[in-house]
């Protein structure tokens, strides 16, 4: 058996441990690998009629039933069946790697692959690869097409991965569908999927659900006897997006894939492959969130120069849009307007947010408070009715409206060390973005903007694809890698969910891509939706979740009865348990002016870390994460619940041992909670030490956030030992 | 009766009569109207149920009877029927304008205009507007939308434009196709179609043939007692092109769009139009080839500048990739490449047609035969497999192969006087190009192009769209205007057929999209094909036929048995019958080295004029036509038959009088035919003057082309009269 060992130092000077175990003659036709902890054991099996198969168990439970895997291709014969083993390869890797920005300085790379060549005998010996890599923290698998005279082009019919389940699990889920992942979690058995998910598709704008039973990944599940499972896919480049088919009696997924307008659902060119399929498990819920294996199944970044990434915590002229019409994107009063128009024409509505003079009072507030930069929505001609009508040519991203002076904006935020966030909202007309890009890209170097929010709110064009398909799953790397080229940072919304890209794109900084919390001014979000999110939506990668709403009640605004579901401290949390290096404080200054003390967390929180811990968590319930600041002795603790009050148990044993550190405490008051006195809350001070636990009552839709610092001799003068 | 006459001088110092006859209050249901020279009558009515129809007479003759008008809506209630006419406008419209290139230095724009506005009542009032306008050769008319309360936004279902002909006409046709028009044509009876549409449909690459009976505008027919009708439509912008639905029992023809993904056959937003539907109507063939009337439809040019549009005189590695594998496009021997592949370390095949060396020899041809460019095909990586797979990105449009250097060329070429003209091939992927369109301009700015052939060979990507649906209408306009931005000439291959648009975008200077020369290398094209282009492609605007082959028969290269189907002289003669101010010498300068006394008329001829003089024209047998060059008393003439010998007559009253001129004549020899003898021909030069007339034999499948210049004694000294 050919037998390799190397050991070699990276670039980042990290061990590197990579181990091959090749068995290039032994044909069995049965495989089976072990993770590095041997918890996990993978199965892989051709079976009757050459079809292949995979099993896998978590500490001897078993986890995926015998599924198969395979491909329908169009006007070709299929890659289902009548495969035989033509080679079988097995390799250990245990390195790490330094995310750009991340939730840890250091990742660890640590798995045991299994590689397996299959050749179709009937077909000419054409031949497929599936590689597995088994993590301690799950799986991962892709289908891979080597170069080969006997496949060349073809096209995808259907990928058909079997993911069959043990049996009817509890499942966090929304609807499959092929545009919009912005729907509400549904928590239920399997089995009563079919009854609720016509409830469940709520109307969302653009939406496009799947006619038959469908959910979408990340689809996180827990079974009875307490085994968390999350199925999602990394690295989706030129690839549509998967659905999981359902068959609810039987408690088996199986692979969905976006279709293009012809119905195609994958262009594929050899040498290529599918993305990794993901199954995450364990039986401590903590360990779901805490897994890097869909970053660690993504490539590394090719940049060159990643200096030019930073994190970014800004404000916005945003969130007074939603709030009871206090101010419009829109300029105009007009309602038909186009590209070709002189909008200095139009009748101006008086109530446009993005003038000269808000936004010089937004950048004042984020200098005086040291954000990084201020979003500015409804800058750009267009918005008059940009919204719904399918329309080709709605915005030209470098026309600013008569009230807002570019030039004027940028030199006034530049004296103040704050950027200006750049805003490209396409109304789903890819076509038109593309068309503009540069042109855009360049006027943001030009005046001084280094990221942008861009935005897909509407059916795609081209006309037939959606927001999942292969067309548009390339046209949001395209956007990523030609803003690289400009230096400049994508946050995108709506754009088809995360697989952990920001790896290898990591100007593509956070996405949105599930309900956020605008939605809590249209309806309101359930207490338990961001106790969810973690397990779910951020399993793919980071999220513009922008939170920060202290005035929760939107009547305070004079009309409407919203409210935002959470009381005013879970908001601070959510700077802690929804990760992103790009964290919005979303409200207006005048809010955070009201609350000076509250606000001190926003302004203190770190977004890019050296290192996480989970500390509890359980989907749909409750997650409290602590996280050390980068380059920094500073902690940051946030705690979440759901409806239903709690104590969260908060340890601090990630302290250096033997020092004690000034924890301020945010936390709900005694009579908070989401819906009744939700701006109610106590701040104080401790002394806290490795050795310290705190025991934080939680309010229902309540949260905790603590700031940990390093306290000079007068800082800690007087205050009590946790 | 509101009256009135406004008279100016426009900025072109032409005199320009605008009669105004607005009848605003007269709401009579039945509208008429009559050409300036009271040939032609239009006659427009709202029939029973409000169903507005149209009629139209040329000398008292019907040319199309009663026929319907209307369109049907997505999702909204028709624009069918339920009509009453709200208000009626007339006008009189007189005067002339420059094209920036052309056929003649000045056009003269004369008609008659009704303007209808329809209501429909039990649509809350809703509006359209039918626009007639009617000139001596013919009608314009389209539907226009304007803004109203009851229809901002709207998608077309179908538009149901009805052209209700008067009998079993001869029709000259190609297959209605959503994709291609690069089919041969037929001739028959309307009715004989049916018969003959599956034959007529042959293998086009990427084509979409229309599953019910359908064919192409511009459709040119003729009337059992000698009238000319060819309907087509003018000013295609942000639309479908419409094909012909046909009733062959009944001889109805009716609109029939070219569909998007969804079925859906355009996306409108008022205030906004249909193109124009046109019919040109004469009882002499040669009117219709003189018509201006789809001209004088689209609107002037926007562009403040146009100095530098230029006629292009070219040749080009080009033909050579046609005959008998000379040379390859492609550099590799591989044949699965990708973009990102390093094509530096492909196998050369050794017969790469774009290497520096063959590059410089037609540049030095190009500079000693007083051609302006040398198209070079195949400069650019990607063309290893570039073809029918439909593949979203093959090129770059921006990386040459390795032994094309870029810089050292352009540096060649410019010491010459010569440029190079870039040529883009997309291979259908308009979504690659369109992301790439800046760089790849930016490109040829920076390396001294001025023009481009653009192709679009293939599928269309964005997948489901049509060569010729809205969303490519747009995208060949945006690249033109893109291409304006960098003072860039467009000629485009493959693209949607021309509808008079190079009015408007001037640097879009000539098109193919039809059956070209490339096709006599690929089982040649039927004799008389030239003689119907002018009457039907041709309608719509230039054509870069590339014309000039020589070496007809192509069995000369040693393999195949490949035949163009002309003499020699035919293909002289082209250079006037085929307008375009972009003409191509398409055979290889070794070719026209044998020939120097025939070549001579191709390095004489002018590709601009100021003048034309359509002398005999019959379509399917003969066109003969004179043109005077712009600026220089040059007058150049070319004369074409089909399979048939005849006998050209050639007036020469256009010159000046009581003058002589010399006359160069290059005829075929007297046993000289497309298929026998087709490079012998005879030069002779005689003096003319305005009352000469030649009769001169064409062989079958021939031609004549005789050049007319001033001559110095010397000159003329020997010369004999015509």
């Amino acid at each position: 058996m050919p037998f390799a060992i190397a050991k070699k130092t990276d670039l980042l000077r990290r061990f590197t441990l990579l181990l091959l175990l090749c068995t290039f003659s032994l044909l069995v036709q049965a495989q089976v690998i072990t993770s590095p902890d041997k918890n996990l054991t993978l199965k892989f099996e051709v079976g009757e009629k050459g079809v292949p198969t995979y099993q896998l168990t978590y500490k001897k439970k078993p986890v995926i039933k015998e599924s198969k895997l395979g491909l329908e291709l169009k006007d070709a014969p299929s890659m289902m069946d009548g495969f035989t083993v033509a080679k079988t390869e097995q390799a250990a890797v245990n390195n790490t790697w330094e995310p750009v920005l991340g939730e840890q300085k250091t990742i660890r790379n640590n798995y045991n692959e299994l590689l397996v060549t299959l050749t179709q005998k009937a077909q000419q010996d054409r031949q497929i690869r599936i590689r597995f890599r088994l993590f301690n923290d799950g799986l991962g698998f892709r289908y891979e097409f080597p170069e080969q005279k006997e496949l060349n082009y073809f096209i995808i019919k259907e990928e058909n991965t079997e993911f069959n389940l043990t049996g009817d699990h509890k499942i966090f889920w929304i609807p499959g569908d092929y545009d919009t992942n912005e729907y509400a979690y549904t928590t239920s058995k399997i089995s009563e999927i079919p009854g609720l998910i016509k409830k469940a598709t709520i109307d969302v704008h653009a939406q496009w659900p799947i006619k038959t039973l469908a959910v979408q990944t990340p689809s996180m599940m827990k079974t009875a006897d307490g085994l968390y499972i999350n199925i999602h896919e990394a690295a989706l480049i030129n690839y549509p997006a998967m659905n999981l088919n359902l068959d609810a009696k039987n408690f088996k997924m199986s692979s969905h894939l976006t279709p293009d307008p012809m119905g195609n659902k994958g262009y594929m060119q050899t040498d290529t492959q599918t993305p990794w399929r993901t199954i995450v498990v364990s039986d401590k819920a903590t360990d779901i969130l805490a897994s890097k294996l869909i970053l660690n199944l993504n490539e590394p970044t090719k940049y060159k120069d990643v200096s030019w990434i930073k994190p970014v915590k800004y404000i916005g002229v945003w969130w007074e849009y939603f709030v009871a019409g206090k101010s419009t994107w829109a300029y105009g009063t007009e309602t038909n307007v186009k590209l070709t128009d002189d909008f200095t024409k139009l009748t101006p509505n008086g109530r446009h947010g993005a003038n000269n003079e808000n936004v010089k009072k937004h950048i004042d507030f984020a200098a005086a408070n040291d954000f990084d930069a201020v979003l500015v929505e409804g800058w750009n001609i267009g918005w008059e009715d940009w919204f719904g009508n399918w329309k080709e040519e709605v915005f030209d991203f470098v026309t600013p409206y008569p009230d807002f002076n570019v030039k004027e904006l940028h030199a006034y935020a530049a004296s103040k060390g704050v950027k200006i966030m750049m805003h490209h909202e396409t109304s789903g007309s890819a076509t038109n973005y593309e068309r503009r890009l540069d042109k855009a890209f360049q006027f943001m170097k030009d005046n001084g903007y280094d990221a942008v929010k861009t935005g897909y709110v509407g059916k795609i064009i081209p006309r037939g694809e959606h927001h999942d398909s292969q067309w548009m799953v390339n046209h949001y790397i395209h956007v990523a890698e030609t803003a690289a080229n400009y230096k400049i940072m994508v946050n995108s919304h709506e754009a088809v969910r995360p697989t952990g890209l920001n790896r290898t794109y990591p100007n593509w900084i956070a996405q949105e891509s599930a309900r956020g919390t605008e939605f809590e001014a249209m309806g309101g979000l359930a207490p338990e939706h961001t106790t969810i999110l973690p397990f779910t939506r951020l399993m793919g990668g980071p999220m513009d979740y922008t939170p920060g709403i202290f005035q929760t009640d939107l009547s305070y605004y004079g009309t409407g009865n919203q409210r935002v579901n959470t009381t005013l401290v879970k908001q601070l949390a959510y700077y802690v348990t929804m990760y992103s290096p790009l964290q919005m404080a979303a409200d207006m200054p005048e809010n955070y002016n009201r609350f000076p003390d509250a606000f001190q967390f926003i302004k203190d929180v770190a977004v890019d870390w050296d290192d996480t811990w989970v500390q509890e968590a359980e989907p749909g319930d409750y997650v409290t994460i602590a996280r050390k600041a980068k380059g920094k002795n500073e902690w940051y603790v946030g705690g979440i619940t759901d409806e239903n009050a709690r104590t969260a148990t908060i340890r601090f044993d990630y302290l250096p041992k033997g020092k004690s550190y000034v924890a301020t405490i945010y936390a709900d008051a005694a009579d908070a909670s989401w819906n009744k006195n939700p701006q109610k809350y106590t701040i104080r001070k401790v002394l806290v030490n490795a050795k310290s636990v705190l025991k934080q009552p939680i309010a229902p839709g309540g949260g905790v956030a603590v700031s940990i610092k390093e306290g000079s001799k007068q800082d800690t003068k007087g205050l009590k030992k946790l």
